[in-house]
């Protein structure tokens, strides 16, 4: 991707306004950058990937789009550096992830699967997922969920277990 | 993007299966391609943009992921050829746009914006919109949508007639 070219800032674009609209949100461009430690885009927050404490590493995560403006749908970017990993979790809404940059893997039930851009996962409800970067290459991708979801749960005991039981799983489940 | 590697099966992953689960949508990766004509992703059918009148040129549309995984949120790839463009039109319900191939240029209402990966644009409700692939570079973007979502409007006469006669617009309305 060319993404060296644009400045950093958003780009508000004018709409007729009325009354009516007064308080709707606008029409925007967030200028996407490849930065040194991952894409930025301006008018975005970078953030801590999660604030408890669940088990996870070298994450930042970036809300694009989502209840600022108005909507019911977040679209966010997520990137894993090199040898970092996302947490062990299921929950009951889905995921649709697409990979923009890198690679890495997932890790969903009981299979592991490389995934690279543009590669696009579905995690249904209830399935326990975990996605890894490469070990020496960045893992970065869009994750759209609802704004309204339920709250991620780790993995039992139990489930643990059994991944580490599993050949085919062991090297990456991480908690 | 490194997205070469992959053969183009679409890889369904195993859950646990109980009666309840049964008829649930399963985990799964689709693959991404990089082909002559676009990327491309196992499982996915590449389809037309529209079926009906609307002026538009030289655009695939693919659904990621949506109404088939039952979810109420589609996640769409669409991809405009060098030189061709959307339909310009507005509609209540919003786009979430990331760019992830190559560039172009977006009108929306009286602005118009050079665009590339991975910017980000929020279409807001009723802003006229229309996305431009590049003269000699494809536009492929992910276009993030309620499943249930309003027809779109073309713009009215007097409005092409406005963006036609502003010098900054004229260049970039194809009705």
């Amino acid at each position: 991707m060319d993404i060296g070219r644009h400045s950093a800032e958003t780009l508000f674009l004018p709409i007729e306004v009325s009354d009516e609209y007064d308080k709707a949100p606008r029409s925007k461009v967030h200028r996407g950058l490849a930065t040194d430690t991952g894409l930025r885009w301006s008018g975005v927050d970078v953030r801590e990937y999660k604030s408890d404490d669940s088990r996870f590493s070298e994450i930042t995560r970036q809300v694009l789009l989502g209840s600022r403006e108005g909507l019911s749908i977040e679209t966010r970017y997520f990137e894993i550096a090199a040898g970092g990993y996302s947490s062990l979790e299921r929950h009951e809404h889905t995921h649709a992830v697409v990979v923009i940059r890198g690679r890495g893997v997932v890790l969903i039930d009981s299979a592991v699967h490389e995934i690279a851009a543009p590669d696009c996962v579905f995690v249904a409800p209830r399935s326990l997922h975990q996605f890894h970067a490469g070990e020496n290459e960045a893992l970065g991708f869009l994750c759209i969920v609802q704004c309204d979801r339920d709250r991620p749960c780790p993995a039992t005991p139990s489930e643990v277990e059994a991944l580490r039981s599993n050949p085919a799983t062991r090297a990456w489940v991480k908690t």
